[in-house]
């Protein structure tokens, strides 16, 4: 018999359910949300209504927004002419940190592993095509009257197995459907701050592959 | 400037609030929270609402309560003769876990701390010494018009100086106003699959000290 009551319960289960959250740690969110004052509490309750209920995808890129675009697309200091290929939203955040790109971006919802069941009609790559094609969802072409004129796409999904296929499948469909495209591929090499020693063979490997001319 | 939009922007700091959840992890929750299914998202926020709604102190152990009483006091197979004294509602889990407790809990709501500014006041100590004279209070008098009969108190603060000191306080006060009570405190020692090579000299020297007698 649990000693909880039955709305305890339900929170210990419902806070088990997030990534990364075991048994142990819902009960201890639970107690740290029970003892908590009420406000605080219900702020957490309400935010997550609030995006469930305000958050979309923008129609350019699919990136979360709360409106029909996001805050890269809507802004117009960022330039239309580069994408950066994505897996998910919450891989643009990392690339903003960086301050190098300055484009606007395309978010696929995944990479492609026949494994898992994840084929291309599943990702957003039919979406990207239209984009560089210029003949961009009915939707945008109504408001702007205008294409993107896409001249670089940058294939950004994660140097793993199924982020590679999917970077080399859509560098195929670009080569095929929009020559005139420049399709490149974040470098792979050593970490900044990394020891040689404890490098794994295929980030050296990588490393050596893609050496470049110092002089 | 964040590449989030305000919604998203306040669910990761609501998310971040929560103990042991850094920046990082907030961020990675609130997507998981973006991705998942509108009913799934929803139906944390609303056990949320609900245990801050529903979930109140039982009136006699101050356990979490969607009632009156909570499960435990509301239980008519507990004996109301035995109270066992913890600090947070938290810890009664563990204990019931156990087996080996059939009597009803008292929660202080935390352990002496002088230097944090936690004196007797601020503990449910007075209540405790109340339940244990018979002299209850009024509600549950005019309700059962009976007391307790309590005649063993169980202290089980944790094993740390706080609620060392908070167990030797509450024995101190039991021992001057109920001298017929018993008081017991949960044994320290060894814990169970540990290796004697590796404890430390504190929990060893508990572990002498109280040893038993076996033949």
């Amino acid at each position: 018999m649990s000693s909880f009551s039955p709305p305890v319960q339900r929170l210990v289960t419902e806070l088990g359910k997030l990534p990364g959250i075991g048994g142990r740690t819902a009960q201890r969110l639970a107690f740290h949300l029970l003892r908590a004052d009420k406000e605080e509490a219900l702020a957490l309750a309400e935010a997550i209504r609030e995006v469930k209920e305000r958050i979309g995808l923008c129609e350019i890129c699919f990136n979360l927004a709360d409106g029909p675009r996001c805050r890269i697309c809507a802004d117009e200091r960022r330039d239309p002419a580069a994408v950066c290929v994505v897996e998910e939203p919450s891989d643009i955040i990392p690339i903003e940190r960086t301050h190098e790109f300055h484009g606007r971006y395309h978010v696929l919802g995944g990479a492609l592993s026949p494994i898992d069941g994840v084929d291309p009609e599943d990702l957003r790559i039919a979406e990207l095509l239209t984009r560089v094609d210029g003949t961009h969802q009915p939707a945008l072409d109504a408001n702007e009257g205008q294409a993107e004129g896409i001249r670089e796409v940058v294939l950004a999904t994660n140097p793993t197995t199924t982020g590679e296929a999917t970077a080399l499948h859509i560098a195929e469909q670009l080569r095929a459907r929009a020559p005139e495209v420049t399709v490149t591929r974040l470098a792979s090499g050593l970490p900044v701050g990394a020891d040689l020693e404890y490098a794994d063979e295929l980030t050296l490997g990588r490393a050596f592959a893609g050496r470049r001319r110092l002089s």
